[in-house]
């Protein structure tokens, strides 16, 4: 899965093996990215990748479930590197930088992202599940990579694992609701539950509540969190109430 | 589905058709709840329901497939009641009431229930799926319909389904860590974490500040609500942080 997928090239130049597949899998990535993995066929893929059935299966001897796994895998690998981004600076701009990674995946991927994560298609299996997990798992390492808590809190886990849910559930929301909502404003909107969550969870937890002391320094005076600050504030005083 | 499963009476008793089905039901209900569906035959149920192997198939022709889709719509009808609780007095005590039926169902059918919601296993299917969604949709409607908001606009309506997802992410991740967390601690969590995305989508909608506003005015003064703004103000005022 290392190599990058390549735009098939013209016809007289031969593809490597590498090449060759990397063809096929962003052949199919592309497919079940308009369509449910149902209506996907092995005859498609290769139609649209200029090549023979038999070459698909000579890469893939294992057929659609085959290759339906390797674009998952390398959709997953494009996933987890949603939130390798800088690791310094304010934590609210770290985020909304992978959010838009992520949010970019989602938007480009809508049919095959939904089936994927909505499971029951006659291609999830065990193993399918289990390469979605890792994703998950990798992005709440990534986002606790990111807060530099060497020891996170029991709460604090179930923060940043339920908000990586909330992300997911927002997304598919998003594309159910025909991506009505600008994408900014759902990224906005995901930052700022998160530092709610956090908020709310540090009231009753100290690792929590030291986590958020120290990510404070680095925020911008009057930026994004302290105004989210001042709204929520304004909202939860009498006279805001 | 409308009968109650019995427990198995004394052999000379004849059980009704309705009575066996349910018993049937119930049986796997149990069993699925102890293991993943990979590993519960139906001799496992027709063993622990104390009758033969044709008896099983004669109400479930299907098989175990359709042993497992009975049992699930089953739950399904169950967890739906769960935010049948009172419609009047303060949200807040609704919302904790409504979390403890559902948290007693989750800390019940543990493994079943987890096996259900990751997915990938041979029994999900789309209809499985299906199913699941049916809840989640239920949950929302119904929560919804505490609230009173005849209207709810998009981001009210995204906070709902979020928080159905956060609900169910940490119920997995409760289970996942060996029901670590005690039972009403993760409750009032969860209560916390639906205000705290109510108050944060306040700021920036006003259908969701208006239900704030009208909502505040059935909270007990000095109570969970109140309580909950204290410590959250004081985490995002400078001496907090």
């Amino acid at each position: 899965m290392s190599s990058r997928p390549v735009p098939p090239g013209p016809a007289y130049r031969r593809l490597s093996v590498e090449e060759r597949r990397g063809q096929l899998i962003a052949t199919a990535q592309a497919l079940f990215a308009r369509s449910v993995p149902e209506e996907v066929s092995l005859d498609d893929v290769a139609r649209e990748a200029g090549v023979s059935r038999p070459l698909v299966y000579r890469y893939f001897p294992g057929g659609k479930q085959q290759l339906y796994e390797a674009a998952l895998i390398s959709s997953a690998d494009e996933l987890e590197l949603c939130f390798a981004v800088t690791e310094s600076g304010a934590l609210s701009l770290r985020l909304a930088a992978g959010l838009d990674h992520y949010l970019a995946f989602v938007d480009q991927h809508g049919e095959g992202f939904t089936a994927l994560l909505k499971g029951g298609s006659v291609v999830e299996t065990n193993r399918t599940t289990a390469i979605v997990d890792r994703v998950r798992r990798a992005a709440a390492t990534q986002v606790l990579r990111h807060m530099r808590v060497p020891e996170p809190s029991a709460p604090l886990r179930l923060v940043v694992r339920t908000w990586i849910t909330t992300v997911e559930a927002a997304s598919l929301i998003w594309l159910d609701e025909e991506k009505e909502l600008p994408l900014d404003e759902l990224r906005d909107w995901l930052v700022d539950q998160f530092v709610a969550q956090l908020v709310v969870t540090a009231g009753r937890d100290k690792t929590t509540a030291r986590f958020l002391r120290a990510a404070a320094e680095f925020e911008e005076p009057g930026g994004r969190i302290d105004r989210l600050f001042e709204r929520t504030i304004a909202m939860m005083t009498p006279a805001g109430m």
